[in-house]
């Protein structure tokens, strides 16, 4: 238990303890205190020492006393805390490391670790047609709010876009959202409890393990294949901590840039028929795909799959634009959710996306993109390959190469001490529940353009081998 | 309790009894369900009956068996339903019925009783203009994410002019959202658990309602009064059942127009200090105001005062923008929480946001509007006494006259009988969390400049004094 020990005074130490249990949790917001009495037997102190423990504590304001009641912790002291939930991840590499150095990064750093195109690969021409279309729309476009469930016309867009994947979804069960990121957030709103059981792959898209902290559950894992999830530990965790949702990218999977293969689909499905597990795919990298691999959802006709995508990776990042694709009768709750959490979708966003879609050159400008990728690849992974750096897979598309390190280097020292240089790396733990990727980096070949990723990142990997050297390198 | 009786097939009603469970929550998805001879017994049916009434539950799949431990609630039936959480409010005049209905409106139907203004009424030209400037931006405004705190020179410029309201923040307490209800959401998220209670005035926006229910939270509620909320109220709430947050509007409040006085803005700052209360300024209807009403967040500098906004009612609505201002200590909770739910935040809406405020027309714009709308408050105000509606104040600003019926007029039947025309009104129980408000209706007198709306209005109050005729006028 809170046995106190070690040196400060006695008084320091009984605060300790209770700074600790509001921090850990295990004393939340107006709970109330251990009586003056228990504590002291049970921390072997006098009543004296608590009392004035106490008092300090409520001096700080962090806890305050209720006369004739006892004490209680401060309500105002125990905000949530994504980053104290659960163990700190290898040192400083936690699911939030790779979003806040790209999203931060300034104008003279690279991020080869980061996960979205350059601004240049963006289909810049049709953004600014559609901008200057939109200048000209009539008024209600520019100023009222969009429907609840989104801008008709893009959601039939949606539906015909999918169907070409196989997925039938007509545009009233086709919700639109601000992002893919807001879509899943949705979807946990609507169907999982605080203490739920939800599946993930080892390694997934680190914002999915941030953002089921936020809603409390218990993520739990399976290594993921080249083909797809390994489906006898699918089968076995099913079994075992019946989870509730499973959410995964089937397209071009996030980190490994693996396809999920039919034989595992049809499996995965079954398992989830069989558990009553819901899955989220979210599919948010479908169009750099030039064939369309297979799609839980079009094998299980948005029975137990929802379909979740959007536009950020291809289209623009900027403004922001995604969707929901779900079974008619979930389609009024989420809407529900969706008002008292955002009131009115963003219609501008939905109207410039429809205007780049519509628009002839963004096929055109795709089919480019899947070139300019393609080459990317083979010519990034061939200077990493120089390097030591050995991809998992060669992904059939996307922009995502998953590699290995020569043995014995540790990918979180390579990122501190790239990040010294101005380099955002990706390291692979930042990417795995389980821990089980210290020696793997994430590359987005579209951001590996500049030869100084390549220099920077030799250094880093000397400097790694000596970890003594690293640490000193860090910017910390 | 669950005594079963009426007509039906007894397993068809020991049916009911577990699917009413499971609606009502009191068996949440997981739940173990009673055992077979527990179940029997308290409803005074054999064994056989149970079993026979589990079976089928299987076999529709709102239970599971889990051979040798027992039956449970399937897990995907259980996804959260905020129409079903808390009683059925009023019949359906629910906190979604003015939203729902005024989002879903078509271009024949009037909404007197939505919460925003006629596309005609925004800065249409400012926005235009903003539009075609953005064609010509560089390529990351177009195309990349936002930073995690947001675009640097708006939060710059929001942060002048909460110093203009007297509210003092840097652009590093300010974090730039999608939307106002965003802002609101991340706060609850970052401050409140599940089971917490939140104080909100009676009556009060109907959405804060909705947003509360999705985070869980208990809901009370203390009367607002023309200067405020009545303070001897709030301070016995504050002092019985220790809320942990407060929600309220403080400039112009929605939905009574009413303006906190500066008495009592300090009375709910002490009290506020006394009892660890935190509390959410929401000042979404600023730009209204011709001077300045005292902040909440002005008097406390940011201390237990967060305050938020956003540019939905003055300046688009399409192009959603809010922001957070708040102490240091919490910007870097509220990043993360951010990243996880939304990832990169709207860049493109932030900088049309920004040029249309750089814009010498904004300024000219809400002085127009300011001058419109208090015209339009006093037409609509006295055409609206000519039917016996009396509203509660003058407000100093804004667009809302909050307005009682005549004696024993249900505002609930006028609003159904006006929907039977088209005409979407807003009846006060929407905004009530104790109720209160059943014969008052909120008039938005923007939206009120069709003549038809005062048709429609004094014939569905004729109606309503008939409520068997009401009744039929109803759409359902």
């Amino acid at each position: 238990m809170d046995r106190i020990a070690g040196d400060g005074t006695l008084t320091a130490q009984v605060m300790a303890v209770i700074r600790q249990r509001v921090a850990n949790r295990s004393l939340t917001a107006g709970a109330k205190l251990p009586s003056i009495r228990a504590l002291a037997a049970s921390l072997r102190v006098s009543t004296s020492t608590v009392v004035e423990a106490y008092e300090r504590l409520v001096g700080e304001g962090l806890i305050q006393s209720r006369p004739g009641s006892g004490f209680y912790v401060a309500s105002q002291t125990a905000p949530l805390a994504l980053s104290e939930i659960g163990p700190k991840l290898d040192r400083e590499i936690d699911p939030f490391w790779v979003s806040r150095q790209s999203l931060d990064a300034g104008d003279g750093d690279l991020k080869p670790g980061c996960g979205w195109l350059p601004p240049a690969w963006f289909p810049e021409d049709g953004l600014r047609r559609a901008l200057r279309s939109l200048s000209r729309a009539d008024s209600a476009a520019l100023s009222d709010y969009g429907t609840p469930l989104g801008l008709a016309p893009l959601r039939q867009l949606i539906g015909r876009r999918l169907a070409e994947k196989g997925v039938e979804a007509p545009p009233d069960q086709i919700l639109l959202t601000d992002s893919g990121t807001q879509s899943i957030d949705l979807l946990c709103r609507f169907l999982v409890e605080p203490g739920d059981v939800v599946l993930v792959d080892d390694p997934c898209y680190f914002n999915f393990q941030a953002l089921l902290k936020a809603h409390r559950v218990v993520i739990v894992s399976v290594p993921y294949t080249p083909n797809g999830p390994d489906i006898e530990a699918f089968a076995q965790v099913c079994a075992e901590r019946r989870p509730r949702l499973y959410i995964t990218n089937s397209a071009i999977h996030n980190p490994t840039g693996a396809t999920l293969s039919p034989v595992i689909a049809h499996r995965v499905l079954k398992l989830a028929e069989q558990f009553a597990l819901t899955i989220i795919e979210d599919d948010i990298f479908a169009d750099f795909e030039a064939l369309p691999a297979p799609r839980l959802a079009a094998f299980d006709g948005l029975e137990r799959v929802i379909q979740i995508g959007s536009f950020s990776k291809t289209l623009s990042a900027s403004a922001r634009c995604g969707f929901i694709a779900t079974r008619p009768d979930w389609i009024e709750g989420l809407i529900d959710l969706k008002i008292a959490t955002t009131f009115g979708g963003g219609r501008l966003n939905a109207e410039l996306t429809l205007a780049v879609l519509r628009d002839g050159g963004y096929r055109k400008h795709l089919e480019a993109l899947r070139l300019r990728l393609s080459r990317a690849r083979l010519e990034v992974g061939a200077k990493l390959r120089t390097l030591g750096l050995v991809p998992w897979i060669e992904p059939q598309a996307g922009m995502f190469l998953w590699c290995r390190l020569p043995e014995g280097i540790d990918a979180a020292d390579v990122a501190r001490a790239a990040l010294g240089h101005g380099i955002v790396l990706a390291p692979g733990n930042a990417f795995s529940v389980a821990q089980s990727a210290g020696n793997y980096l994430r590359f987005n070949v579209s951001q590996c353009q500049d030869e100084r990723v390549f220099t920077v990142l030799e250094a880093a990997i000397g400097m790694a081998a000596r970890p003594d050297k690293a640490r000193s390198a860090s910017p910390s």
